[in-house]
């Protein structure tokens, strides 16, 4: 028998010879396998289970005996009675290697596991949290060598974990003493550290062994909306997710009017913050009582949000955000602990905000970019953020990032539009226009049924139909002008013009009618003031769009990410109809849902995706569109739907817009607009 | 001419060549001489100023021309008619080297200029604070290239002043913006580093320059009076001291019957900490009003005390520290947040506090090895903090520092003694009694007259004599002793035995009458159990002494200093008639006044001490005297004044003790005692 054995572990595929009797967390360890471990090898966390095969792997060339590892020993069999190991599973702490033997480590037994994305394009999610659990045996006290109790908790780390030079706040300290003895001197501990041998933090201490759940929170912190995901830390799953409505909406709907409030009320920034805090909080104390557990047990936290609400939050006026030059008071990424800024989380909590890239494009922007990740992309790819604002960005990892915001204003939330609203039970989202009858048909949220389909009235009894959604607008729009009720210049035509008496004088000019008035009198229709509107919107999603594809010297892009909650919602054929985003072939158009909240949630999961994110963020090129001369006139020519200039040969192919002009005033030739070719 | 010139600096003696036209602090930059600057070199600040001399300067071998420096320039002189100029004096940053030059920087512009301290044997404390002011010009926000308004702040402290990465907290935040824009971009810092090259943290900013009084606070926080000093950080000076009684005394006197407290009493120890905090805070604002400034003026502090202290101001449960093994929670010295400890200082201000030694041997005792550097004498001293607990340290540079406290009780602060009082108006604090006679006179605090002198009665008339202070019943029994009242095993003689009718009998032993009784019927008395108790306080702090003694191997010291305020108060002489101290020349006894603040206070002034104490703490050998058998054996001999068996020669020199014996049992002899010489 050889002095030493082969060891194989799967699926990592890292070989090497260990002598016969090392256990197999101690082979993992010297062949820099990723095997989990809490207790640091005494038999009691399981975290380092792994499975053994037996027989012959010729992938390996090697034939493993029956008895490669040393037989089940008393420590498994305890652990087992009173937990249970599932079949075939040793604990990797216990079991030794006696001769050849292939080892798959499942991934649960993983530290850095991966986290399931549904998305192909999506970048993974690999678990390197930033706090860990540890367990480890302490000195007793001396009165030889005397040394304060933390002095020798943070000796045992070192040498246990190699986590030198532990430090802990205050309120680990108030605790300690009595914690230690009730332990009889072994304790687990909870640890942040920012990076892989920075200085690690104690955060909380418990007697004995401890393995609760660890958790985090990822927060997407919008003007309209609090999102929140709980994650635990261990696994990375999302345990429970909630939103509320930001607290701060009574102060203004959108961010100009609550900085307004700032400017006109002496105290109106406290307020806020104050208001938006305890919103948090509301918010904290929702997730954790729904997986029966309370705030304090949440360790560590990430915060992403757009600059307005980033300085509210941190108690900073945001009266320089409304106004050029637009400066920010900081932009570098933050580590705060959560009783800076009044969190109910753990009082030695940390809270890691993402940089903002700009003054108009925040830290919510930076974590689509961790979500989405265009600087690592192999085609460029168009990223865009929905919202009030749009955050756009554009890149690839070739050339770099570039980013830049635009003033779409609210008309994409359904705000400014006369049927408007906000996407709620009720709201139209989805609808088609009967090019030859002219005639609409559209669902509402809460039913799956087309309006023309049986059961629609009953389905929707209870709600109505209430108004549009802004996805539901989008359509619209695009659907008008397919059907040729509206023309390349954003004019509804007349009844005369279009053929059907939907079509009615309103004022000066005319309105669709989509549904007549219900017995409430509610009646829906889109004016010429909401095309109006909707052009307004994606001129300004277009333009910057465009300004950043000038400023790459590029006509197309290779494909386009729609971010934000409403993203997910848009169809990307009526979007591109209606020239919100460059002509690109559909099936390179998709959604990336709540990519911040994702962001948010990966810089929670990844400690190195914090550095990484601050690094790239850094080397974004910023484009201020207020002060690019361009943007004016790429705004003008996107005002036309799609665009009065630029080329959409893709949708062309898949598209044909009827080349109607409803302009009766003095345009030439009937109203015909030529249109060039960029 | 030459293209460079010779520049000499006093008192540094530095001396180099420097292109002419360079500007005196630009060379004494170059030349790595310690002149001060807070605006750059900017004509604003005048720290920078110089005395040129002229004529010949034989010891450097120069003569220096009228026209040495460049003439008198338009910022001197708008210097000069603001605020005046002192005569000779020119700015160094205007003032530009045209040929060789002799340069007088005075004491008031060296950053680095040493604090003058009035005791020989005493460390000099050098200026070094950790929070120190300058003034920068930002640039302001760009939109082509955005940054936060901190990122430009930290550029400019990086690029103008070498402090690259400084960081700042939210409240530095929340004021910054419009600081930075009301200062016109300029603006002046106060930035804390903890080392040179640490990381530098904003602590405040101010508009334009800014050359406001710095504060920093030392606190001793003692278990009975809780001192402060507030000091200028820039010049060294103290600029108020006051001190209270710590509130904490309502919950026992000493530090045990506080621990006791903690334990009787749930939430205990929090009430200890909110009243301690409570005290700190009302002497921070006397403190601050005194100068007329408010306690968010002050930007650091630090603070020494002992172990239980330390654990109640921190909110640590001191539980562990009245029970073997006395374990510390923690030992490390730790910089934390006014806010975190409730100090109503600046809010982003540092609390340093020193580390402690061992269980009994404090952040006070440390404080004392700072002021006094046992570690650096190059003779053999022992010093001694005498209070409740005594810390005794004995070390030189060679052979290192030992450290241990005994517990000598209250006895030496007049608690337990019949007649005993605290140092107040009215307590007897000298005694002289005359050997032929046994007649004592004496002084009362509040006045300078002895007794037995004309006008004592009237001096006395408003306070009376109302007892015995700590260094009055100190040179009380060994005034006793010598005249021969006192035998070598603490008996007071009969009335018989001692030739006076001052000697009564008390129960079953004799006291000695001091004082009649006056018109209050306060009488003032020594009985024998008074003795006992200063003979036992004396015998714990000598055997602690002597156990330090053993282990060096030694039986003589060079040098005794006595720390604490106490210890400023007691007659050398008395204290080793009493064998409180090993014999030792007279003259080598010193005192050190309250070494415990003079440390917290160089900690406060030179952040390079915090480090410095941190690593002698660490070398400091502990020795604790409950578990070394040979302190029960000292004690014992200790008990005979002044010592059953170790040799005091160099008091015999001076004193000659009656050979008397009052014991009228079986001691064989008619009580005569043999002493054994060690």
């Amino acid at each position: 028998m050889d002095e030493t054995a082969l060891v194989i572990f799967t699926p990592s595929g890292k070989r090497g010879r260990v002598p016969v009797g090392t256990t197999v967390l101690e082979a993992a360890r010297k062949l820099g396998v990723d095997l989990d471990s809490v207790c640091g090898g005494r038999g009691i966390c399981s975290k380092c289970q792994v499975s053994p095969g037996t027989g012959s792997f010729p992938k390996h060339n090697v034939t493993v005996a029956e008895d490669a590892l040393s037989p089940w020993n008393a420590v498994e069999a305890r652990y087992d009675e009173k937990r249970g190991l599932p079949e075939g599973r040793r604990l990797g702490c216990q079991a030794r290697v006696q001769s050849d033997v292939v080892l798959d480590v499942p991934p649960e037994s993983q530290v850095h596991k991966q986290v399931v994305r549904k998305r192909a394009e999506a970048r993974e999610i690999v678990m390197s949290p930033a706090v860990r659990l540890y367990y480890v045996e302490v000195e007793e006290p001396d009165m030889h060598e005397p040394s304060g109790d933390l002095e020798r908790l943070a000796a045992a780390l070192a040498e246990q974990w190699s986590l030198p030079g532990a430090t802990a706040g205050l309120t680990v300290m108030h605790g300690l003493q009595p914690i230690l003895r009730k332990g009889e001197w072994k304790v687990t501990c909870a640890v942040f550290q920012s990076s892989e041998g920075a200085a690690p933090r104690i955060l909380k201490v418990w007697p004995g062994f401890h393995d609760g759940p660890l958790l985090g929170l990822a927060v997407d912190l919008g003007s309209t909306t609090i999102a929140g995901h709980l994650c635990d830390l261990a696994s990375g799953a999302v345990v429970a997710s909630s939103g509320i409505m930001n607290p701060q909406i009574r102060f203004g709907e959108d961010l100009m009017s609550r900085v307004s409030y700032s400017m006109m009320n002496a105290g109106g920034a406290d307020e806020m913050t104050r208001a938006v805090r305890e919103g948090m909080n509301r918010l904290i104390a929702e997730l954790t009582a729904e997986v029966g557990a309370v705030p304090r047990d949440i360790l560590d936290a990430v915060l992403v949000c757009n600059p307005v609400m980033h300085h509210l939050f941190l108690g900073i006026d945001p009266y320089e955000l409304g106004q050029a030059p637009f400066a920010l008071a900081t932009s570098a990424a933050m580590t705060l602990r959560a009783p800076e800024v009044s969190l109910d989380l753990h009082p030695e909590a940390s809270v890691y905000l993402l940089p903002c890239i700009a003054g108009h494009v925040g830290a919510d922007a930076a974590a689509v970019t961790l979500s989405e990740a265009p600087e690592k992309s192999r085609d460029l790819v168009l990223v865009v953020d929905v919202g009030t604002n749009a955050e756009i960005q554009l890149g690839d990892a070739a050339g770099g990032v570039m980013a830049c915001s635009s003033p779409t204003g609210p008309a994409f939330e359904g705000a400014q539009i006369s049927s408007g609203q906000r996407a709620a039970p009720g709201a139209i989202e989805r609808v088609e226009i009967d090019p030859a009858t002219k005639e609409p048909r559209y669902k509402v949220i809460g039913s799956d049924l087309w309006s023309n389909e049986d059961g629609f009235d009953l389905a929707i009894a209870t709600t109505g139909v209430t108004g549009i959604c802004g996805s539901g607008i989008i359509e619209m729009v695009a659907e008008m002008r397919m059907a040729g009720i509206l023309d390349a210049s954003g004019l509804i035509g007349s009844a005369e013009q279009t053929g059907t008496d939907r079509c009615f004088p309103d004022g000066r000019t005319h309105s669709y009618r989509v549904r007549d008035a219900d017995d409430l009198g509610r009646e829906i229709v889109v004016t010429n003031k909401d095309i109006r509107e909707i052009q307004m919107a994606k001129a300004a999603l277009y333009s910057g769009a465009r300004l950043l594809m000038d400023k790459r010297g590029v006509d197309t892009v290779d494909r386009i990410v729609l971010a934000g909650a409403f993203g997910a919602h848009i169809s990307p054929k009526h979007a591109m109809i209606l020239g919100m985003i460059p002509d690109c072939p559909l099936d390179k158009v998709s959604s990336a849902g709540n990519a911040a909240g994702t962001g948010a949630r990966i810089a929670l999961l990844n400690r190195e995706a914090r550095a990484e994110i601050e690094a790239t963020v850094r080397d974004i090129r910023k484009i201020e569109t207020a002060i690019e001369p361009r943007f004016q006139e790429h705004f003008v020519n996107a005002s036309a739907i799609p665009n009065a200039v630029d080329a959409f040969p893709n949708l062309e192919a898949i598209v044909t817009l009827p080349d109607v002009s409803f302009n009766t005033g003095g345009d030439g030739e009937g109203g015909r607009r030529r249109r060039r070719r960029g």
